[in-house]
């Protein structure tokens, strides 16, 4: 079989260990030359395929490649363009074969999460019809673990473990100094339809009910009384309250609290978070003095405190990739599969990308606490081997060695431009 | 001379490294058992002093004590309760002194900024004027950075580092997705006063320019124009632009800039930061796309990201402290004085209370860019060295392994209680 090119973008949201997913795309694809010609990736993800506006990453050395592994966010750029069903979009998915053609491109990594998978399912099915051969394998990623069939998404062990150690320092903070000061604090963290990004905040405790921490979920309408019981007993029991919000908390009218009408002195409607709105009522109600914060992108962008198994796992789900696409697989996604719990062993297989796109995972009703205001053991049983082990990235001068690569383009072939 | 007693208290705001100083108080205490007898602790700061509710630290294994060294927040409690002056005060001042006598205190090490240094004078000078003999010494703490003489505060380098790295991981999320997402990224920091911790966000680029960071000091009036004209320059050269600003910042007419009169849809006031102001006013008027993140406890809570140098710094200035008292000394504050930049060298010289209490430093003018929204090279020698190293506690399944200690109660002696 003649060498053929690969193409990897990355779409979405960002994480912690995206790169590390290129880093395993990359260097296992390196380990096989013979049958892998180079690896081009797309500038800003999948828009870079429309524009033929390609990386070669083959410019890059293999120290900057393995620096990937420690970098977070997107090297090459990512998108949330999403492309839409091939009656509606087909001039776009002709393009993507006709670039793909053009390059000699023969594989096709896209590395993101629910979105993804469907154009990726989409571009596979597509190939076939136009008889051009193309490998169409999907890597997870997603830090709102929200794929189904895989055990767990690459990039949500970081953020997990972000928010748990973030909210354990918190209490430790509020703790110190409830009897005079702050006795609720409010932490407000990613997550629109599904609370896994929250449910995380709930293992700062090693057992339930060891730290007074309260986690509000989009999964659950907002009770405000109930909610300011819980509080007050709370603050009565342990002298403080760690509140950690989803954005994506909704009244029981179906709208978001984040959506409070707020104008400012002018008038204008002012963007809030959901933490003030909740520190607020806090106050008004409870008259208890507070504190809000709200990490929104530090959190996903935390490389620093990255989960060591999220760091393996989304690595593994790179090396698979390239792994299965040389096996001749098509249209799968490398999935993680969970062994054991104690001692936590994975292992990747492949999962059909029919039975993973357009799926969305939400918290299961039994991994939330009856009152609605905590995790079950099961949860917790899911959830900490997510965050163990520590997997530093190398620091110079105090701040972290992240990398920038050099992003060199590859020289055009089409004549035709596309607008996207 | 027969054996007396300490008494060790936390003063305000916590940090990620304050019990890294009782640590150090208390370690060094326990090498001179024969000067030293127990060292007693504040519960909850000062106001443990003055209702005679003491911590025999004596009670807890040299394991837990030495986990001090690597645990956030106050381990005793602490609180901001601030002594007046005085003839204000005397009261209270002689209930201290009455306290101290009743427990055979002979030490006092007070941890914390610049109101409990002004506090630790004045026990000295009454001590003094009662004939009861003590020796106070001021140990000191704060995030802000702000205290005189000092080249810098233990806490403040940690969450300097904190900034740093956030800053940095925030830069490269927001480049990874500003060719089609958000190009304006709003972090709001902690100081009311001074930008020292704001200053921080600067350094997150190694060099000058080499990200786009834009800084909002509580120093420097806010002038909305040159601020847009300034985020729209940054935009256009490098795809998207990091704000850092300061709780603090205030307008041209001297106003909190977070304090926009904002109502709820019930019309009640709503408690906002100053991030959601900044970054809806570069939307309103530039009509960029942003997200904004508000760190506010986790900032000076963050021991997982502690810088190494603070936490040796903040362990010395309590060592130096008790081998002060050991020598005499009274009415003096371990102070750092910076040896070389290159490499950082610092030593620990005692400085007099009276030059140290009710002076808060500010940042210097020359430490500001000229166009008020950056550092300048001399701000960023200062500050370099303060964020190098890391310290990292030890983990147990994912979690920092902080100590929570058993806090004993020391049994009272005096019959009078005391109202606060």
């Amino acid at each position: 079989m003649p060498k053929r090119n690969a193409f990897y973008a990355q779409s979405g949201g960002v994480t912690a260990v995206i790169n590390a997913s290129a880093c395993g795309v990359i260097e296992t694809a390196r380990k096989y030359k013979d049958q892998i010609g180079k690896v081009y990736a797309g500038r800003n993800g999948i828009i870079g395929a429309l524009t033929e506006d390609l990386i070669d990453t083959s410019k890059e050395s293999s120290t900057a490649i393995s620096a990937l592994r420690y970098t977070p966010s997107g090297a090459f750029g990512s998108c949330r363009y999403k492309l839409k069903g091939l009656d509606q979009s087909r001039a776009e998915y002709e393009r993507l074969i006709e670039v793909f053609k053009a390059h000699n491109i023969g594989y096709f990594f896209y590395n993101g999460g629910g979105d993804s998978a469907d154009t990726c399912l989409k571009v596979s099915q597509l190939s076939e019809t136009m008889g051009y051969p193309l490998q169409a394998i999907h890597v997870p990623k997603t830090v709102d673990n929200d794929l189904p069939i895989t055990d767990n998404c690459p990039g949500f062990g970081s953020v997990a473990k972000y928010i748990a150690v973030s909210t354990l320092e918190a209490c430790f903070d509020v703790a110190s100094m409830c009897k005079t000061s702050t006795k609720v604090f409010v932490l407000e963290v990613m997550g629109r339809h599904a609370g896994w990004i929250a449910a995380a905040g709930a293992i700062a405790a090693r057992k339930e009910g060891e730290l007074p921490i309260l986690v509000l979920f989009p999964e659950v309408a907002f009770d405000q009384d109930k909610f300011l019981e819980k509080v007050e007993a709370m603050v009565k029991s342990h002298g403080y309250c760690t509140v950690v919000v989803s954005e994506g908390v909704k009244g029981p009218d179906g709208k978001f609290l984040s959506d409070q009408g707020l104008r400012d002195a002018f008038g204008h409607a002012q963007l809030g978070g959901v933490a003030p709105v909740v520190a607020n009522l806090v106050r008004e109600r409870l008259n208890l003095k507070f504190h809000w914060g709200v990490s929104d992108y530090l959190e996903r962008a935390a490389r620093h405190i990255a989960s060591k198994s999220d760091v393996a796992q989304a690595y593994a789900v790179g090396k698979v990739a390239v792994e299965a696409a040389l096996k001749g697989r098509n249209s799968v996604m490398p999935a993680i599969t969970r062994v054991s719990n104690r001692p936590y062993k994975w292992k990747i297989e492949l999962a059909d990308l029919k039975d993973v796109a357009n799926k969305e995972k939400f918290m299961p009703p039994d991994f939330i606490s009856e009152d609605g205001f905590g995790i079950t053991r099961k949860c917790r049983t899911y959830l900490e081997p997510l965050i163990a082990g520590e997997d530093y990235p190398p620091y110079v001068g105090g701040l972290p060695d992240y990398v920038q690569l050099k992003n060199a383009p590859v020289p055009k072939k089409l004549s035709a431009s596309f607008e996207i």
